[in-house]
């Protein structure tokens, strides 16, 4: 209730502080027979680490994950699966000289008025530091999810600050820093992050992630629509301000008989519901796209106030992400996994795992 | 878990089928000593029933709420409150002509690959009618957090179609069919309506809707943040496809110099973030922007299937709204006043009801 | 969270003041497809109402449930179920006289003081009227789990104040007021409560309930246990004060070389678990105990107070049971039906719905 | 909802097996500002620790706390608790000889049945080791419950297989390794355990524990009462087969006129109810007793079955506790603890941190 648990029947619940000594989560209700190590999870948190290109924060964490319980032998037992994360590079000192100012944009001011106290290293519980044991936890998901349905998850940047980014394949997204499905833009790209970097500013992006291979049927009426539980997951990242579904805010000025995907033997003819009608899912790709806002620590002084509420100037120094839309592709897939393995087991406790209506239809792939 | 009831600890469990005897909610966890009456519910209700405007469906609901538990000499008791609203405008044969194809855009084909089975009777659980109990639930909301925090809610339609609607003034919301914060542009509307409807096709729609006098520091860090509950209750809105907080997509193209509100000793300079800053209200306004698509159910030949799965065309007829976003606004203020309601009661659950974090810091209001 | 919602997956809200208009259940999360009408329901419900003999409360209701919603031509649809029973024979003013002062005994005084109000009709929700609800919902899945897995519930009484009642056979539990499997004790059992009422005082009762046909593996390591959610279950009942599994209480002074149920090919050679090990089933019959207390409202004099806590004398006049023992048979019943059906959906959500984990093997029958 | 979670408000998130690296939990939901360290927490894990006498398992286990998270400068910041403990001493050969047979009386059968696999090492998650983060989480709940309120939990045992144990007073307890509330039997008990112990069986035991300066109005009907919370808590202790509040099994012969506990302007005059009514708190002690059946793990050779189906014969070496009730007292003080501190919180949620409804009225002591 707290929200330090992500899931109803495959729950995931976070722990830990930026600087403290560790970050990690609990897994409960994962189904038992899974073959599971840290190597099916340390991939996954590998994309999503610091320090991967000049381009993302410097600093410099393993991110080295540890499966501490609910694996025996190799398998999934049922029980529940901790994932431990130790912080190794934590340089409190960094934050000092913001202690008692409030980052204009930043969660200190929020969390100062609600807890009526405050943790400075790193924002605590509010530093994207915290997404790493949901990368952990996706993996595991996604594992499964494979193994089950064959359901498979990929993301891509579509607009760095006022750059579009054009699709030119998905094979090109593990060849740059930027998740970009792109090859001939990359050098503009490295290039505009170059220059914000020197001007010490931030700048926001735009992230489109998909799941394929996505069972019938999956997502409740009326509040657990499996789209109301991913704009829930997605919202939930750090820094994220807008969600979309399929055509999104492109739905607002078209008509009906433009917007309804036509239904064939074949399956769907288009995917303008971006694979989700009535909250529930048609077996065509999701497709789901979030704006991250710029990052709130910068290097130019900005106007706010301290805790005594007088007049002053905040500048922030250490290490941060100029743009932390850079590292969400990593994340956003992982929250949909979790969306969807939650989805999973929700279907087959009312409906049970009733194969023909999970085995999804042919549908065009967006 | 099955997805009808919303909210942690003030709980809506929704009920009923748009063309079954009755509809309606059971709301659990509401504080006693409430007054409350179906004069404080009906207001609400008839904001969003249906025939108010040739612009909307002629289906002719009184949607008449009764307070069937909960409520003892006028005031709340702690109990469950269970409200009622009998159907007693059904007309079932308007369906019968889609009872074996599936209209695109439509639920009609998840329902069915995800049940087994359908219930042809105006769409039964998928239709949007079932968001008449919210809007009760969420005038009980409404009447508890104005008289705790002086919270109030408001909205409007910013788009219809490819017409943007100029803000004018909120006086003007009441004083047209379609939640226009306008009065210029309110003829254009009314024609553009006519030749939609002419046309036998549908279009959507952006809405705004807004919360003033929002207590600080409402919202769970890590997951149950208020904008991700937010994003959670508007995108189960029927048809919405988009949310956005504070400026949404527009932050893409932000520099973090100029997206993050600067403090001052008379509070936020600006209201970029739309009142929530780490998932937890500042004390600004909330500012949440949907997008609605066009309605599936259209006078126009569709290519669909049969449940035999043979190529088949589907044509709709039955009372539809040409725009389903017209209704929307009431219905996004009351979605929007259930989440504020929740978080407060999760808020002085953990922390409690400390008056000094939760009075409002002046704001500039947008 | 409010305490009207019963079940995680097989959820059950329960809504109404035992002298308000109606009181009902919305049952969210029925698996869809089972036949069901109020044909199904109503017979355990005329197990339980007032009126039956005179050994039990004469207020006279027919307890007439009616199916509101989630069933359509005879099936359940997966949406929710709404019943709802009218409140026919009120009688506020017998209550009158009680208004301002506490029942030893009864729950008056502690609602007084959670709440700050009062409902005095008939005691509001701490009414034993409330428990028909539940056994509407527990036919629902008294139903499903027979059509499922052979599952079957039955219980008798097995004590009455001081008088123990001989197990003679559970054909005879039909056929006396007191749901005693037991023929010969009838007329004594009868004289005993004749005499108690005449006295206008009340006694306990000791019930024992079972369910044969059990799948293996349901429940929950480590709180969730099936013996846990059993045990608050049947707490949870008016008036319960003690439960027991098994041989209950009857463990202290055993061994552990006697109380071990030993395994055969054949299945286990004796049951003192009760059908629970570890908090999971064992596919052995279910056997629980509860005690419950005698009826707070009785005709003789208490010394209590006033809500100005002034001293008074409490007599209670109008009708009651003097053995809330009598009628709580059936309601234990659908108790732990509703605790079984909830758990057999968990089970199938994280482990499938796989039979050969779910076959019960041959148990002796206690 | 796979059973590893503890509490809806003061949620504690229990992961580890008795012969993994570690164990632990997760506590979501602690107020901020509660001033915690370890040495609030290991003296109570101390109480209930192996090997502090002969009479308990040989064991060696320091059972060190650490805190991971959750904790800033020696308070609680209102983020999760992550409490981890090392498991050091495992052996688990012990259990070799076990792999492949059932014990009679133990959930080896059930686990192997739910899940399809087994962890043999020291029975994994149905080892009552994993009461250890509970007592550690119940230290937390104690600490905030004695500031706000005054509470105070404790608890003896009451009988030894077939011994009752006379209340000579609470003094007492410390003094002896039964948790006994007598000085004059001391000597007997460790007789009849030297001999039990020599004979390689095992044997019962019946548990008292209470709470002390109890808020009025903890405890929400319908289903959530404090009774039955505290039912669901207690049977969920591993071997507990039966739980009682107040006279419990005793009222089954009580009258009405006896049972109900009379009030006077200086509080109620007795404590049959055991300090609930209505499932709500009256301010009054609550006294809860537990029966606990005889440990399964036993020397003498029993009759069960391998995974095969064959029949086999049982004998467990290792080191077990002969009766693990002798431990269960301060496991059985935290597990009430927790329910009390997580009703606290639903009762600020829905009613405020109200004083006046909170100030308990003076009550008998029993």
């Amino acid at each position: 209730m707290a929200g330090s648990t992500f899931g109803e029947l495959f729950r995931v619940t976070n722990f830990g502080e930026s600087h403290g000594p560790a970050i990690g989560c609990v897994i409960d209700g994962c189904p038992p027979g899974l073959a599971l190590s840290e190597a099916d999870i340390q991939p996954e948190l590998d994309r999503r680490r610091p320090g991967t290109s000049r381009h993302v924060t410097q600093r410099n964490e393993p991110d080295a994950v540890q499966i501490l319980s609910g694996v025996y032998e190799g398998q999934t037992t049922g029980a529940p699966i901790c994932l431990l994360i130790q912080n190794t590079d934590q340089r409190s000192k960094d934050y000092g000289n913001i202690l008692d100012t409030f980052r204009p944009g930043h969660a200190d001011y929020t969390y100062w008025r609600k807890y009526g106290l405050r943790d400075p290293r790193g924002g605590g519980r509010s530093s994207a530091r915290l997404t790493a044991p949901m990368v952990g936890a996706g993996a595991v998901a996604r594992k499964w999810l494979r193994a089950q349905y064959g359901t498979e998850f990929r993301g891509h940047m579509t607009q760095l600050g006022e750059l579009p980014i054009a699709f030119e394949g998905w094979a090109h997204v593990p060849n740059n820093p930027f998740f970009a499905a792109n090859a001939s833009q990359i050098a503009e790209l490295e290039a505009y992050m170059d220059a914000l970097r020197k001007s010490g500013d931030s700048v926001g992006a735009r992230i489109e992630v998909q799941a394929t291979g996505v069972p019938v049927g999956l997502g409740e009426p009326l509040f657990d629509k499996l789209d109301a539980d991913i704009a829930f997951a997605m919202m939930g990242i750090n820094a994220v301000k807008g969600v979309e579904i399929g055509d999104g805010f492109g739905v607002v000025p078209q008509r009906g008989s433009e917007h309804g995907d036509e239904l064939t033997p074949e399956g769907f003819a288009s995917n303008h519901a971006g694979g989700v009608l009535g909250g529930i899912s048609t077996g065509q790709d999701l497709r789901v796209s979030i704006a991250i806002k710029p990052t709130s620590s910068i290097r130019l002084p900005k106007a706010s106030i301290d805790r005594a509420g007088q007049v002053t100037e905040v500048v922030t120094h250490g290490r941060h992400d100029p743009c932390v839309g850079i590292r969400a592709t990593p994340i956003a897939e992982a929250m949909l996994a979790l969306v969807l393995m939650d989805h999973a087991l929700r279907h087959r406790a009312q409906c049970g795992d009733v194969r023909h209506t999970l085995t999804p239809i042919p549908a065009q792939r967006g």
